[in-house]
């Protein structure tokens, strides 16, 4: 829901497959780009790409279309990739090592700078050059070390204890993989959930005889 | 998009949440709820939730609300989740390990059959009970145990192929971790993705200064 010229979480959604569409352009050589070639690419209209743009500024022109290079920057420059994230990963379990391991970070624009963890058997190591701490110390690196994001990957019955450490010493957001809620108070951090099971039970309805199967198309409005 | 009486992709995405309340309602103890109240606790209007469960048929009564654990039934149905899916997971690295053994596919309905991997070092060996065998094997383990769902959690260098030989031996639906997307020939599988990058650019773009940090709200229509 727009309220004001406030965007609307769909828009904020597609920001980042614009800037995944975008890239994979860039990368195939491909330079300049219609809004309908584009839209046909992400499965939404012309218009479409032109309205969600328009919520940010003025970009390509008329019969030329968008140059790739420079709309991809900008997409990035909207979502904030090019502002120097910080982030810690709380839990170094087989997810917190997954994401550690193999998400790159740094291509969106997230350092991480510590994990986090109760075991003794991996408190004191490192992976991929990034120290894992005990989560006793996390009030005191923070103290030394302000981050903006906590990545929370522990076990659901101490997520919400860790997320109020987190927005206790006052970071902007909480990327949640416990697959419970989180609660926070209103105004202090931003909650991201990646609901693994809320995806699978799409699927689920989806590829049951209720769903259409063909349901791919991601506008709401 | 509602298309004649398709249910439109936003209340597809909201079942799952409606599944996940009713679920702790029903832990607390709580046996029945209004669409008023059930509405609050989901960031949703009354007149929402009674609009998204219009779609699947009449629940609940007027003046006496929804029955928790009747309308957390109904909503499995819908979902699929007692339909009895089998999955299996291809790749089995950090992330392909992290959910065969934490993420509990069971309580959604999913029973995972098997894993594929290319490592010498697991294959032939065992995840919580599920064996994991040589990805060259796929064809011929699908052809003796049909599975509904395959689980891709592979490099993204080769999550396509995979798709494709999973596509080949008539899997419905695909749950792909590849951060790439995947394409499948129309009215084939469904390939659902669940986009890390996707959930950290959202949250990158509602932590700076463009975002309201309040944008919590998944009402999208």
């Amino acid at each position: 829901m727009a309220r004001g010229n406030k965007v609307s979480s769909a828009v904020i959604r597609r920001l980042p497959r614009y800037y995944r569409y975008l890239s994979e352009l860039q990368n195939k050589g491909t330079t300049r780009i219609s809004s309908g070639a584009l839209g046909t690419a992400m499965g939404l209209t012309a218009s479409q790409i032109r309205q969600d743009l328009s919520c940010f500024g003025e970009f390509g022109q008329q019969g030329y279309g968008y140059t790739v290079s420079s709309l991809r920057e900008e997409v990035a420059e909207i979502m904030g990739i090019t502002r120097g994230h910080s982030a810690i990963v709380l839990g170094v379990g087989n997810l917190g090592r997954a994401l550690i391991e193999n998400f790159p970070f740094s291509e969106y624009g997230f350092q991480v700078r510590a994990a986090f963890d109760v075991d003794p058997k991996i408190v004191g190591s490192s992976l991929q050059g990034i120290p894992v701490y005990d989560v006793k110390k996390l009030g005191e690196f923070l103290q030394n070390e302000p981050v903006n994001v906590g990545v929370i990957t522990v076990p659901k019955q101490v997520a919400q204890k860790i997320a109020n450490e987190l927005v206790a010493v006052g970071v902007s957001g909480i990327w949640n993989f416990t697959n419970v809620e989180i609660a926070v108070p209103e105004g202090s951090a931003v909650v991201e959930s990646v609901h693994f099971s809320d995806s699978l039970l799409a699927l689920s309805y989806m590829i049951s005889p209720r769903g259409t199967g063909d349901d791919d198309d991601e506008m709401d409005e």
